[in-house]
């Protein structure tokens, strides 16, 4: 039985913070790193037992995935690091104050950023220090893959050119994969896997730390889905 | 300038115990943990940026690696686990503490099986636990690949496939690979790359902790070593 797993990192420095994180690469807290072991119990108990593991280029899914990892007592599994799979990039509000923006844009201008299909929040200038062009890790990348903002639209067509080339073939050959990674890269996959309309995928809250398993057959169609 | 930087992993669970660990499993201690993170600290000081990574399948050699490309804020850093880079396989000694077996088996042929180039410690039985045939990380491997004990020379034999085929590879397209591994595995790395004698590498003593650089040039010439 083919499986694939998602896991959305918990509590990170921000989440506290009330701010708008994006692709800001800040860490877990404390709570954070214990939400990540008790996914990894849980997978353990369940006797799931992933072959092989994706995460993104940013510490709180990678760490997530190595603590959890670590508490299935399977560091040695490969895993294919991509940022495909890094959070929905919130352009200009990143690092944001969430009540700050709300105060100088009005809720229902942040609610529509927020909770809309396709409108982005406002784009970084190519000089920000916020430019993903202007960290080493995405600087080998071609100019039009590097996002100056993103509604969760763009979010899902990037993930899903992640799925179609790494995510699926690894399915192929190693049956049960794990996913490290955030809530809106995450809903790109649930919302391919299970064939959600924008609309459904929208009232989608994937929880913190709770393994999501999708059981799969060899045409990847989802059979059951269920929450460890 | 192409670089290659071995680091060798600190304090671990056994080396309290003063017993043989080889391909045993034992993880880091806090003390290890701390040398790991110097050891990061040390690179991110030097100026260092390893592209690419490479470690073993022990879990103490990857949680050196997680540690110390954290310490340098690299936690994205693309890494490669293969079991060629695992510890020499100490065969039936592995679990022993090593007083006692030196009482049953006498300290000379103990030193022997220690220091000597092509002599192996007693082999494992196919039926052991402490086969690597029996471990689920191993199982996908071909029969005459599994150790049932290991001479300093068998680990190199192993160690030069995983350089030729892997290593090498990423030093042309990675520039700076950071390779986070044991005693022995690391010792075949240097026997390599400063053209070593069977008795010269058996003198050298790489010390746990300190990123050990060697600069090369595009024909992988040794121009300098040294360590951090």
């Amino acid at each position: 039985m083919k499986k694939v797993i998602l896991l959305r990192h918990g509590q990170s420095l921000w989440n506290l913070e009330n701010r708008f994180t994006g692709w800001t690469d800040v860490d877990l807290t404390d709570e954070g790193r214990e939400e990540a072991r008790k996914a990894g119990e849980k997978m353990l108990e369940a006797g799931i037992f992933p072959e092989y593991y994706f995460t993104s280029y940013l510490k709180r899914a990678i760490h997530t995935l190595q603590i959890a990892a670590s508490a299935m007592d399977r560091d040695w599994v490969p895993v294919k690091k991509d940022w495909h799979l890094n959070e929905r990039h919130y352009g200009a509000l990143q690092g944001l104050n969430k009540a700050e923006t709300a105060k100088q844009y009005g809720d229902e201008q942040v609610h529509i950023w927020r909770r809309s299909y396709d409108v982005q929040p406002p784009a970084l200038s190519l000089d920000d220090p916020r430019y993903p062009g202007n960290d080493t890790r995405y600087m080998h990348l071609a100019y039009d893959e590097l996002p100056l903002t993103e509604s969760l639209k763009d979010t899902i067509a990037r993930v899903k050119s992640c799925w179609e080339e790494l995510i699926s073939p690894k399915i192929h050959l190693y049956n049960i994969v794990l996913v490290s990674a955030h809530g809106n890269s995450l809903r790109a996959l649930a919302m391919m896997l299970l064939h959600l309309t924008p609309e459904e995928i929208m009232d989608v809250e994937i929880p913190t730390g709770s393994p999501w398993v999708f059981e799969l057959d060899d045409h990847f169609s989802v059979l059951k889905n269920y929450y460890l």
